[in-house]
């Protein structure tokens, strides 16, 4: 079965609305190419096979992090990469806007790169490509939804004309280099998502990308399982698999589950308006609630720009249907009466700039929220959201709305496997070798966990970091030496210029402020000529420290003198000793450890 | 019953250990005093009761936050405090070490307050102690441990010769003017929790405290439900409960759970260290891991300040129980087998300074762990924590011990009620008014519904705030003007010297860094003598940002020279140029946002 036939447009409709610089792919009637000639790995007769090359797999992010996904393989010299995704910054990276690979093992061998190929739309799967492709040009291979997502966010940093992006559907394949790479359809929390079989020369790997088993999804139809099957009766070298849910027992619910909740909610939410937080690229879930609104007769609106990009994008490309009339501005919301409308907005997590979070903090410029709300949040907090999230929710009831979140009510579900999924995959796949990837070392290691239950032997599993390569055919699976890989920080227009000491010195300032001290001193004597002047921030409050300020000012005067009356001229000195000595007496005084910093000016 | 018969030792043995300036209150033989002279609030031939006085409530900490609980009762005139918590400050209260209430109005209103009642030894009811004790003296009742606790804190602060400590058991009813105090025992996660029954001339009220029912807990006996129940017969004016766990359905697991758990975990290390977190205040889960470690053989070690604390008070005082050789320091654990020892260790919360965190991150000076440990975390992240301690988690397993953490076993129970138990406390209470207490919005809100599932009318219920004021008697409630409450934030030494403006410049340091511009100035005709010098901390690596500086520099060279020419001499309006011109030109290079700092000397 062709992916076309289960997608709501035409493939040919739906490329239409994103053609830039695009080839199509030319499936054959768009049936997978046959796999790669090879003898199979699990086959008996393979006595000469140790001529085969190996696989290189080098991971330059996704392992021990949820985020950041970006995987080369390379085969006899050619390379192509698989996601190529950004991470969000954990609370210790302070001031930083988000965090990519570092590239500079692509950088080095892109003569041998053939392209970029993407699993999924998802942030953690494409994010890294602005930042990568302003500085190499590769082609990029996804499916429909997923290109026309890169697209968009190539046009912000104007490298949309630059890029080749080339549309791909399940079942195709393609050829880069020695290696060719099939497209298998998958379940996921956003349309269009695929796992890869790379039928190389070493043997066939396949690669799940994110996925869940859903048998009856809203969208796109069920997981290709029988293709998953055909190639691990055919023999596959290695699978790599999402452990993002290894830890939770049992299955995913089917995101069906969740449509019925909506209709029981919109039921209760009577003569409320109902408004609806839920992830911007969970197309899935945007058409439930438009077809529970539709159903209720309430007109819908979104809030947050990244929805309305998410959903400009799915309905151009027919990843999500509904009349033109149903759909009305933010603006319009008022003219209508509360029962009659439904508001889909961004803000899942608490993030403080997003609509929810304005919203219930009375800072949105169109939406006021109160009595008449029925709130439903539609997600999980992330790890680490849980507090911001939980503040929302306060704040959104101490305003009177009534909220729905998942602690109580079937309101969501995950996109990814739990444990009785990937029994399953690891059954269809039957790999010789597994490597668990998409999460952080408990994920990864509950995950080998299911590989061992499933009769694998613990040699033949490999948990890795980042850096880590990987070499593999037939008869072994051995780690060569690393390569350059870790975390690139971007802050504003800044990448890479944020790093440990600024890290390290923001950390400081925010928790214990700083203290500049300031003098001119006469270049000849050292005798002061202006000051010591105190400035402070974020350390105490001033008015009520002067006291203090004026010990200070003394104490550095006297040290000023001292070292005038001791011939000391070096300005290093000097500033070390009033660090010392103001460093001190601040903490005998309030036990606190602000920033000291010495400036030092000459005449 | 009296809760004598339900402690491990007399009631004599365990006050001579905390015999400090305390007196023993009299119960009449252990027995309640009878209950205040009272016509019942649910009697009908109450006619002429509109005479009895009402009862006012004050909450100073306890409602729209988990932390602080801290409540006055103020009847006839007479007013005495429920508890004096603090609370952990929340990820956006930068450098604070812990927040008290403001105990403004009870330093206005001493001269009434007859004293401080503890309901159980935890942070968040005995925490600001120290703080309010350092200011007024007010006698404190609890019972045996919790004055235990109470009086080791005071030692710190050099308060304990100076306060009044008065042991009381549950059962036992003292006078604090007009108003009886009778102790209840519950269930909780730390011993000798009671509720209190006020007996007062406006009628009884009831405070929970924090509870859980555990019919077989594993020490102090069961919740005395038989006498809520006696209360709720008598008439009840008001119930003010626990509503922690309001949104779990069910009922919380008893604590023997754990203990089952513990014993298939020591089975299954067998050859390996065993390793368990848990909260130091939890004396009851530390006596299951003696009893487990007895049973297999093993010596315990108790690593973290906290740890040692708890369990030295719950030793002395007969709350815990063990041969002294079973107890082994934790210098001592090398010179056994690993399967021969059990450490018990702070740090289920990710603290990065607790022996668990330090363990993980290589950096405790006497356990160093590695793939000879089993690693049980027993208790749940607190929200808010659950990244730090996901972290730990992934640090433990990276360096190859095994790690069960609650999200798979039942190695953690809770304390607190779920909503099935506080339907039954509701049952037998049946009180005329609640005021759902200890929780956040979400909790009161729904603790509030269970009240409602119950039966009791809309009006009845009270949602406070901190500040509050409440009046009642048995024809009403109704709310007065608000007292003066909030929050004082502690940083070292100081108390209340770190306000809104502090944290807004500490917030904007650590995410954006600070820019300090230095130039001496001719007094007289603002010629530039010295600088401009540009510093920077946290903003940007200063070696691979030498032209930015550059350019900033030369561009406060311009306003300078423009000021002078202008015959601008007013520091202020310079200093204004400065910082615009510097915000704008670094944005613009680098869309970040700075503090940016001018300093001007004269000379």
């Amino acid at each position: 079965m062709s992916v076309n036939n289960r997608r709501p447009n035409s493939s040919a409709a739906k490329n239409k609305a994103v053609n830039t610089k695009r080839m199509k792919v030319k499936p054959k009637n768009g049936k997978p190419l046959k796999p790669h000639k090879r003898s199979g790995v699990n086959k008996k007769n393979s006595a000469r096979s140790e001529q085969k090359p190996p696989i290189k797999i080098m991971f330059l992010g996704g392992l021990n992090e949820i985020g950041k996904n970006t995987t080369l393989f390379e085969c006899c010299n050619d390379i192509f990469m698989l996601d190529c995704g950004m991470a969000f910054p954990d609370g210790d990276l302070l001031g930083v806007d988000l965090v990519i690979p570092d590239f500079t093992y692509v950088e080095e061998n892109i003569d041998r790169i053939k392209g970029i190929v993407i699993t999924h739309g998802h942030e953690d799967h494409i994010g890294s490509l602005p930042f990568l492709l302003s500085r190499v040009k590769l082609p990029v291979y996804g499916t429909p939804l997923t290109i026309g997502l890169i697209e968009n966010k190539l046009k912000e940093f104007n490298l949309d004309k630059k890029i080749s992006l080339n549309v791909v559907n399940a079942g195709d394949t393609i050829k880069l280099g020695c290696m060719k790479v099939e497209f298998i359809h998958v379940n996921h929390s956003i349309p269009d998502s695929v796992a890869v079989a790379i039928h190389s020369p070493a043997g066939t790997i396949v690669h799940t990308g994110d996925f869940k088993i859903d048998c009856t999804p809203v969208d796109g139809g069920m997981i290709d399982l029988a293709r998953f099957g055909e190639l691990g009766n055919k023999g596959v070298l290695a699978l790599l698999a999402d452990s993002t849910n290894a830890e939770r027992p049992g299955f995913t619910p089917t995101e069906q589950t969740v449509r019925a909740s909506f209709e029981r909610l919109f039921a209760r939410a009577e003569k409320k308006r109902i408004i609806i937080a839920t992830f911007a690229s969970n197309i899935s879930r945007i058409q439930q609630i438009i077809y529970c609104a539709e159903k209720s007769g309430r007109k819908v609106a979104f809030s947050g720009r990244s929805m309305i990009n998410y959903v400009t994008v799915a309905k151009e490309l027919g990843y999500i249907k509904f009349n033109d009339e149903l759909v009305i501005d933010i603006d319009m919301i008022k003219r209508y009466p509360p029962e009659k409308v439904v508001l889909v907005t961004t803000g899942t997590q608490g993030e403080p700039m997003s609509a929810l979070s304005r919203m219930a903090y009375s800072d949105h410029r169109k939406v006021e929220v109160g009595f008449g709300d029925f709130i439903i949040i539609s997600a999980n907090p992330i790890p680490g959201n849980e507090k911001a999230v939980g503040n929302v929710v306060n704040e959104l009831l101490k305003k009177g709305c009534e909220v729905v979140h998942e602690s109580m009510y079937e309101v969501h579900v995950s996109g990814h496997a739990c444990r009785e999924e990937l029994k399953i995959m690891h059954g269809l796949v039957k790999p010789k070798f597994f490597i668990p990837v998409h999460g952080e070392q408990k994920h990864l290691r509950k995950h080998a966990d299911v590989a061992l239950e499933m009769g694998m032997e613990h040699k033949n599993i490999f948990i890795g970091d980042i850096g880590n390569v990987v070499e593999l055919n037939e008869h072994y699976l051995k780690q060569l030496p690393s390569i350059q890989a870790g975390k690139i920080l971007v802050d504003g227009l800044g990448v890479g210029d944020v790093g440990s000491i600024v890290l390290r010195d923001r950390k400081h300032l925010g928790q214990d402020g700083i203290l500049i001290i300031v003098a001119t001193l006469d270049t000849g004597n050292g005798n002061i000529i202006s000051g010591p002047d105190i400035v402070s921030r974020g350390f105490v409050y001033v008015r009520e420290a002067e006291d203090l300020f004026d010990e200070v000012r003394a104490n550095v005067d006297d040290i000023l003198y001292d070292c005038a009356f001791e011939n000391i001229h070096d300005w290093a000195t000097i500033k070390n000793r009033v660090k010392d000595g103001v460093s001190k007496l601040i903490y005998d005084r309030t036990h606190r450890s602000p920033m000291i910093l010495p400036i030092i000016m000459d005449v």
